[in-house]
């Protein structure tokens, strides 16, 4: 299919299915998703010289290279088991999955192995996710939203989904989108977006067909549906007189609506709610908690066994500048770590990966650590609202990788992999969501190496312990083979230089330290160092002439440091002790207080804002080498090259408009003397 | 007619007609625009018991108190004369109109006059308008703009005109327009934006029905209709392969273009152009000048009477922040005074009154005193763009008057109301052009006292020496009458006390001593003192630690200052001369640095901004007081005093973000303690 679209194959590019289907194949079982496989297999081996074999079972009868079988008989029925054996044995290779998306996980696995799949022999290796739920967030509109258009912060063009207030009428594109995520293992997409507005809103009722017509569609590939819900949806959508989540004709509401959806959709996956948030309605209008709130849509999913995303970007948006004494880092823990205990088993609270908004360098959000009887899930964003917008390479694996690796409890304590993925199959975790980077556009994400994060997401989700360089190689693998020789060298190398560090250098050249937001209001690309300085959004830097930085310690500024445990809380309070990266998320400082790295903060900005920007230039000549060497695709090359030019401009742009900024304020030339507009 | 329709009556409330209307009146003469008189004598004298006497010329026959008469034999026929005199003897008033407009205007003069036309006799005074030209131009779109709207740079709502891409099917409020425009002496409306875009293009041509329609309706007040064209029309709409201005097809399609006009509008007034400008098309895509450019139009409209309005708001709008030797100040003398003498005499060069846009203070456009061989026109902005946009209360006419009264040959020389006005019969000048403030709003100007703007630019064409307040006076007077006993004097009081002074006190609470463009950019409503600091647009204020303000003059800045005649041009280029409210304009100045107040800088922002923001709280104070009184309609009281909250509520934004800034720049705190935030 991939091939003869018009749209990118990504990570499905023919080539990438050329060991498994040049191989004598045998599927054995039944089913939706075992025959979504055994469609793959002949699709694979009719393009590379395989054939498929009699599913006699078992054995290498018939003559098999590769046998993929569903185990119909594990010690205990695990119809939805998503892990899967693979061995290797006197030259045939086996993969025994434990149920049907096992069996489509291990097919995908073995096409990333390639040729090495059919090596040496070797004992059974199980493979499954470290999280239960790996999921993408669609911020799509069905309706175009007067200024956030089709899909909000989307860089990628139009929804695949919905187009000028309707479903599309051609949904092959949601079936090959389906097919690349379950080429990575996600398991669950919402399907519009969090700020529902009146025509999504009715999704849920007279628009239920649209979230049938998708199911269906993704259904095979293992992949259930979830919606986005107005908390004010009883009134609106049922008319009652209030949407008190007490109420029992509330609570009937919602689960007779519920019900009709699982009559229509009976894999149905559960409601996504962005509450008390940036205006969208909620429980505090009726004096009841987010566990209240939260709880009455979990009841109503319970029992058919979906689950809610409860948000938790719950934050004053009308703040007074004039404020000190108010923090919008603190308002997540402060509204939601005292709820902990008090939420449904299959409610979730999904929480940010840092307490402000999807910054380039923020720290990891305290309130994962603060609410342990809580089912938690990490949320990420794989669209580069503030990265980039997929005019720039920023591989984001590395960030994500931190905060999956953080330990709140400092070392020898558990990592936010952990707390996402939970205690066990009795204490299940709230998994990883990310708000997806895919459009209409060609390459899918408007940048074709903005891929790259929607494939590492999703590997991520399934193994956080994953290195990003080498997530970063199997996509290269997957994405950039052109014949039986695989990918060039050249290419490879090339994109490990260009996009390996590209996340730093993002940071490098934008805002220092993790002060974070000074960038253009409302489209937040580009600079605009006082752009949020004096609003109502609570993103300040504080910059005068002698310093910048937010207080966050509890002896002198807002408290947020006490919000992490021990050892992280006296770590952050400590202006010594804070890492560099953090120091003006939590301090405020002179330009000349000397960092750990032996810089001072004013020739910290200067140096790394000159440095950033000479490695997009240096990325961007790296890039035009390829022109000369038949390595990649000519509208590949074309549309990466494009943005590079965009990129090297506005990365230059950041640097001019920083270090003017900086310079101007604090009055203290560049030790190296490199160029700084007055 | 005003009194019963949905829309305010403005200066043409029903009251102040009482004393005129109460009086037996005769009219004599023939035509449309003394049957317009008539019909308005009409009106006012059943209203008040008045009556229409015989008219039968010249004398006192038939009791009148009033003869209202068209001059038919006058020295030198002049039909189009707009000049009266007004005499009173016997008891008799009477009015001799050289031409039918000026009967028109002689009529609202005595309206004006009140119960004081009709006391102690007096000689023949005779009454002309200094200028021949006095123009609204509305940037009025017909299809609604995306971003723009359907009034660009509108604050009053929709447009009288057009409605979602067509001409309104009612015209009455545009006969109510007209009328209140002859009440104050206009005489030419543009009626679309200046940015042509692909709808409003074609008004020339298959639309130019729209412009029948409303040239027939303005007609009976005296007011001749102009249009907005693009440059690039001989192109977009003739179907021809250039717009070249030389080249003879061009020349050829704009005359018979421009012929089929005037076949249906033969009193038709003539083009308006922005050309090279933001994006708008011009004669440099030919590599000819502005001089060209205007002469294919000029000679296109000469035959009929017409001219061409050709703005001089010209500069590079994607300007480099970190180039200081570009300055958006000097473009339009750069660009237009070597032209001088190069356009036709019936080409008019319509220069914005400053050399940026409009800003709150700005010093008097060096172009109107480059080109003495060229009628030049003043251009003001009566929509509040950048003066608080129809929600603050700002009375333009002291800043008109200031401009209007600027002698740029210094003391003896001519005024810039001069330059306006021409040099007499044979050498007329370009006028007064204005973009409007109406909507259709039912206030017409959204706020309420926004009218006075409108009223005051008309009566400054008129007679560019008015007094202000005595302008603000008239006003009140014809607006606010309630019945026989007039205007309150606690309402006239309230109303001087809240409008004389209020554009001083915009002043004094945004950016400070002429620096200009410190406001949130696009929507320009609001502070944001970096919001244009690192743009392409040119407006910069380069304030850092030590200081502020830009550099314009010959021996050390952009040279700016040099664009003026002398003693101007050394004035603005010396530091301890240039008056302290343009100081920043022309100077970078320490913080420190004492102004011939004998303030500082600093503490000039300070002091200015504190007193600002204390006026307007002052003014709703005051305005709040009246609502005891039963001085005023309720609707009005209520309009101004939601817009007074919002104005308080601004002015404080704007003064605590202004303090503070430069509090953070400067460190220097406020000699009175008073509170500014950190």
């Amino acid at each position: 299919m991939s091939g003869q679209s018009d749209f990118h194959a990504a990570w499905s590019a023919p080539e990438a299915f050329r060991a498994l289907g040049s191989r004598r194949v045998t599927v054995v079982g039944d089913g939706l998703l075992v025959e979504t496989v055994r469609q793959e297999v002949a699709q694979a081996t009719a393009r590379f010289g395989g054939t498929i074999v009699g599913d006699t079972g078992g054995g290498a009868e018939g003559g098999a290279d590769l046998i993929l079988a569903l185990n119909t008989q594990p010690d205990k029925p695990e119809p939805d088991a998503e892990s899967f054996t693979v061995a290797r044995q006197n030259g045939v290779t086996t993969l025994l999955a434990d149920g049907a998306a096992g069996l489509l996980y291990g097919f995908f696995h073995l096409v990333r192995l390639g040729e090495s799949a059919f090596g040496a022999d070797h004992p059974a290796e199980h493979h499954g996710p470290a999280m239960r739920l790996r999921m993408l967030d669609h911020w799509d509109n069905v309706a175009v939203h007067d200024v956030m258009g089709q899909v909000e912060r989307g860089y990628a063009g139009g929804s695949i989904f919905w187009a000028d207030g309707a479903l599309r009428s051609d949904l092959t594109r949601v079936r090959a989108y389906g097919r690349l995520l379950a080429a990575i293992g996600v398991n669950a997409i919402s399907v519009n977006n969090v700020n529902v507005h009146a025509v999504e809103a009715r999704l849920l009722t007279d628009r239920l067909d649209d979230v049938v017509a998708l199911a269906d569609c993704l259904r095979p590939y293992g992949i259930r549906v979830h919606l986005s819900v107005s908390f004010a949806a009883p009134v609106v959508l049922g008319g009652l007189p209030t949407a008190d989540p007490l109420d029992p004709a509330v609570r009937a509401w919602w689960a007779d609506t519920t019900q009709q959806v699982y009559a229509r959709i009976p894999d149905f996956g559960g409601y996504v709610v962005k509450a008390d948030s940036e205006g969208q309605p909620g429980p505090f209008a009726y004096g009841r908690s987010h566990a209240d709130g939260a709880n009455v849509l979990a009841d109503a999913v319970a029992p058919h066994g979906g689950v809610v995303h409860w948000r938790a970007f719950v934050y004053n948006h009308h703040q007074d500048w004039r404020d000190r004494s108010t923090d919008r880092a603190r308002a997540a823990h402060d509204h939601f770590a005292p709820l902990d205990g008090q939420f449904r088993d299959n409610a979730i609270v999904q929480v940010k990966n840092g307490p402000i908004d999807f910054q380039p360098r923020e720290p990891v959000s305290p309130v994962l650590a603060a609410m342990p009887a809580t089912r938690m899930a990490v949320e990420f964003q794989v669209t580069q609202e503030y990265t980039g917008q997929q005019r720039h390479i920023c591989y984001l694996a590395p960030m994500w990788r931190e905060v999956l690796d953080f330990r709140p409890w400092g070392d020898g304590g558990a990592r936010i992999a952990e707390v996402a993925a939970g205690g066990g199959p009795d204490e299940p975790g709230g998994g990883l969501a990310a708000v997806s980077n895919v459009g209409d556009d060609h390459f899918w994400t408007g940048h074709p190496l903005a891929q790259a994060n929607l494939y590492a997401f999703g590997r991520l989700a399934w193994d956080p312990t994953l290195d990003p360089a080498a997530i970063l190689d199997e996509w290269i693998g997957l994405t950039f083979p052109r014949d039986a020789s695989g990918v060039s060298d050249l290419l490879r190398d090339t994109l490990h230089s260009i996009m390996d560090d590209s996340w730093r250098d993002y940071e490098r050249y934008s805002a220092p330290l993790g002060v974070g937001f000074m960038v253009r209001p409302s489209d937040h690309y580009g600079p605009g160092v006082d752009g949020y300085e004096y609003t109502q959004w609570g993103t300040y830097h504080f910059a005068d002439r002698d310093g910048i930085g937010v207080d966050r310690s509890v002896a002198t500024g807002t408290g947020y440091a006490a919000q992490y445990p021990e050892p992280w809380s006296q770590t952050y309070e400590s202006v010594d002790q804070c890492p560099d990266e953090l120091l003006l998320f939590f301090h405020h400082v002179r330009y000349d207080h000397v960092l750990h790295s032996g810089s001072t903060v004013i020739q910290h900005i200067y140096d790394t804002h000159f440095t950033g920007a000479e490695h997009v230039q240096r990325a961007r000549s790296l890039w035009a080498a390829l022109a000369k060497e038949d390595v990649i695709d000519a509208e590949v090359h074309a549309r990466v090259s494009e943005r590079l030019d965009e990129q090297v401009r506005s990365a230059e742009e950041w640097r001019d408009q920083i270090n003017t900024y900086f310079y101007r304020k604090s009055g203290i030339p560049d030790a190296l003397g490199r160029e700084i507009y007055r």
